[in-house]
Order: structure tokens, then C-alpha cells, then sequence
């Protein structure tokens, strides 16, 4: 049984209940393999405002929204993510008698990622192009080292940046990211955990929560989703279709808060995607 | 053959031609084990200054020094030496065809470490004990994670902080954490490259250089050594015991920066530790 768990790093996210709950976990069933994945916006944004280099946001014709990052961007990025982030989640499941092993998507190159050449924004209601951002996609993930980690007992923490074929280090969406390690690992489930409860049919309304979405119903959570809940649903489509490996049967978007989000969810709460591969829609 | 290089973090040392002599150095050579250690302690001056928390230095009675590593300090330092500096190595060394895994002491507790439970500090000439430090120092290795990433052709890139029993993250010093990863994995070498030209008789003349240190000349280096250097010839010496697995025959504290400084070191230049275990020393 493997299981990829992506935990969001948006406002409001409190790591410690849900990494305890994942200790628990994988104390008592010792054969399950994990692989957690990570963010860790809010405190980049924090940071980046501490040190004079306020966030921005970049917002695609199609609604989707992603971090401008220049080069002083991705430093402050990757002190955040791989350093202080990364390793806080290590050190407390190392705490908790959990071998985890921090990694980005750079080291051993596990996260392998074109960089966007020109991309489209809406600024100010115009499209411009803008072409020095050092973000892109993951391509490919390496399974084998992933594997070689999994079948030695221990538990890969990742997080972005990934890199480049010609070794360019790149901010990539996370929870994509998470999408392809989990096709990659042939896993069982993916749970993409944040700070809201599912999709939301209102994103202002958490009783609009669309519980269940199949070949059918995609469209209307696709048309649901706005701001990050769209890379969200992107995400679990893409697992589902299984990009660079095989499909995953069980995409679960939910929430990575309350007592034990891990087990709530595979219990029912949040948004489940079933019944294998979905149509292909218009990213 | 196995090589383990330390490269500071002080102020000074230029990382691009090091990193790119490496990457030659294991290109050509595809057998050569390396372990890669490296600092990151100016860095963490910058952000400590620029995050309003000015870094503060604790000098042990026999005149060891080490940074005051309270909470603050501790997560600074991670994202500096975890999250900028070696991952901005890994990448240099991807780039350059080397695949590179980035790593901290916390990671899979490859440094098992015991925090110093109180602190003989002098303190504008007075003796005091400092007893919330987050610092200590490496007891274990763990080789067998290491030796996973060697056989398989990987390049670990190991930088602070260590993890103690109950799960702690401390501040180590790099220098003496690189001399038990040497002793550990049997290394045939270590490499301790910094921004001085090795051990000199006199800090402020480069000509005092001592080329050579056995058992008949160790008192006059440990003698000479001042602040930062103390750290190193310990370390040098640490690794001739080999202390937690085997001595380490060839130690070398040299200069990090210059077109080939790989090369120059094991050529002759710098401070060369020879001859075996050394005398016990006075720490």
C-alpha cells in the first residue's frame, strides 16, 4: 500500500496534529509506504515581506494562479521550503520514531521539470508575457531513488523547487507535483491536504462542499474551483489519468486540519475523485 | 576510494570554482566515493543582521568558539546551511552532470548528536553557563544510508544541523561532524577547505604556513591555532583517531578557494596531517 499526503503551506495550516497523526500511522503499519509532500507559501510570503520582496502573484488567462519568482524569489523560496519547512517536518517525525528524510525536487534530481519560456498573465485586465520566471512543470519523477528510500524504511519529505534538464532550478505547483510522484509510485491513494475542507460549489460556503466527483460530475468541479482550488482539481485529474505512470484510484482533496485529518479523510470527509481515468479538460 | 571535502562558510569563499573542479574530479573519475560537507556560517550572519536577531559568538574557556544558537538562531541557520547554500550547491553540481543529494544531519539521522546540556562560556572575562543552547555534537554516523547513496552513485551533500536521541535539531560543528563521517565511512581522505591557507604560526602571516603535522608536531599546531582554527585541527585530529570507525591516514586543512584547490590541497599545498592516530589532546 503506498500513499502520497501532500500537505498544503497556506494561512492556517497547523503541522503538528497531522504529522502526529502520520507518526501514529506509520508506526502501526509498519509496511505502508508514505511519501509526504509539502508547500510552504504563507511563511515564503512572510519572509519575503520581511526582507523587502513583497510576493506577487501571477494570474493565467485561464483563472489559474501561481508565485511570480524571480531569482531573489527563489532564494527566499527555497531557504523556506527546503530549509526551514523541510526540516521542521523531519525533525518532528524524527521525534516521533519516523526515519523521514527531507529532499527537494533538485536533490538526485526526483522532481524533473521543463521551465516555462514566456508565460500569459492578466495584469490589470491585459495579457502580457512574461518570460524571466523561474517556474515551470514536473516531467518526470524519479521512482527509483523514491523506491530505494521506501524499501529501506524510510519516509521522503519532499518539496519544490525541481530542476531543469540543464540543472535550472524551478518553482513548481506542489500539488501537481505530488500528482506526478504518485502516478510515478504507482500509489494507492493521494490525499491533498490544506486549509479548506474540499470543493466548495461557493468557495464562501463550506456546507457547499461537492463530496464526490466522477467522469460525470468533473465538469462542474472544474467550473467550481477558483484560485489555488484550480491546480488543486488539475492536480487529482492528473493523477487520476496516471501522467508518467499508472493511474491513481483515489484522489481525496480535503482538509489538513482538526484531530486527525488523514484518517477523516479516507473516511469520507473532503472531495473524493473516483472511477479511474477522467475526460481530458482545458487546463 | 573514498573522499569526504569539507568547504567552509566563511566569508570569502568563492563556491563556483570548487564546485565545478568536483564535478570534473567525479566525471573523470566515476569510482571515487565523495561526501561533500560543507558551512554556511557567513550567510547566516547576513540574514541574522537582516532579520534583526545579530549573531552572537560563545568563546569556551580554552578559547573554542562557537555561534550562540538560541531558537531563533536555530531556524535561521537551518534555512541558510539546509535551504539556500546547499541547495544551491546541489544544483551547481546537477548542472554540471553530478547527481547530487542534499542533505542535513537530521536526515534519516545520518548525525546522531548530544546537546550540550551546559555551556562554560567567558563573557567580557567572567565565566558563565549557558544552559538553553541548541548545540552540540556528532556521537553517530549512520554509514549504511550513506554507503546506499555512494553504491548508487550519488553525491551526498551534507550540511548542520545533527539530531539527538530524543529528536532535537542542534547546531554541530561542520569541521568535526565531516572528521566522524571520514572515521565512519573509512574514508582514505579528508579535506578540510576554508578560507585560510591551512594552520599558520601566525593567523596574520600566510608565509607561517605549517605544511606538516605528526605525532612529534601536533602540540605546536594545536598552540598555533587560534579561534575558528581550533575547531579545525580537533577536527583533523578526531578524524586521525577515528573516532567511531577507522583513522582516517590523510588529513589535509587547506584553502577553498583558487583555481584548482581540490588539486592544490592534495597536491602539498596546505596544512598536511600525517602518521596515524596522533596523542590525545586537551579539547
Amino acid at each position: 500500500m503506498t500513499l502520497i499526503i501532500k500537505i498544503g503551506g497556506g494561512e492556517g495550516i497547523s503541522l503538528s496534529p497531522i504529522l502526529t497523526e502520520l507518526a501514529t500511522l506509520i508506526r502501526a503499519e509498519p509496511a505502508l509506504r508514505v511519501v509526504l509532500v509539502h508547500g510552504g507559501s504563507h511563511e515564503t510570503n512572510i519572509l519575503s515581506e520581511k526582507l523587502g520582496h513583497p510576493p506577487r502573484t501571477i494570474t493565467s488567462p485561464s483563472g489559474h494562479t501561481s508565485r511570480r519568482t524571480d531569482r531573489e524569489t527563489l532564494d527566499i523560496f527555497t531557504m523556506v521550503y527546503c530549509g526551514r519547512v523541510n526540516k521542521s517536518i523531519v525533525e518532528h517525525l524524527q521525534r516521533e520514531g519516523v526515519n523521514a528524510v527531507g529532499l527537494s525536487g533538485i536533490d538526485s534530481a526526483i522532481w524533473r521539470g521543463t521551465r516555462k519560456s514566456a508565460i500569459r498573465a492578466i495584469e490589470q485586465g491585459r495579457t502580457v508575457i512574461i518570460r524571466d520566471d523561474l517556474s515551470g512543470t514536473v516531467d518526470r519523477v524519479d521512482a527509483d531513488f523514491l523506491n530505494l528510500l521506501l524499501d529501506t524504511g524510510r519516509v521522503p519529505v519532499l518539496t519544490p523547487p525541481a530542476i531543469t534538464d540543464d540543472g535550472i532550478a524551478i518553482n513548481v505547483d506542489a500539488d501537481r507535483a505530488a500528482a506526478r510522484t504518485a502516478a510515478a509510485l504507482e500509489a494507492d491513494e493521494l490525499l491533498l491536504l490544506s486549509n479548506v475542507p474540499g470543493v466548495l460549489r461557493d468557495p464562501r460556503d463550506p456546507g457547499s462542499l461537492i463530496s464526490r466527483v466522477d467522469a460525470t460530475t468533473i465538469e462542474s468541479a472544474r467550473a467550481a474551483a477558483a484560485g489555488r482550488m484550480k491546480n488543486k482539481v488539475l492536480a487529482a485529474e492528473e493523477a487520476m489519468q496516471g501522467i508518467g505512470g499508472r493511474p491513481v484510484p483515489r484522489v481525496i482533496i480535503g482538509s489538513a486540519n482538526g484531530e486527525r485529518p488523514i484518517a477523516s479523510a479516507r473516511a469520507g470527509a473532503g472531495t473524493h475523485f473516483v472511477g479511474g481515468a477522467l475526460p481530458a479538460g482545458v487546463a
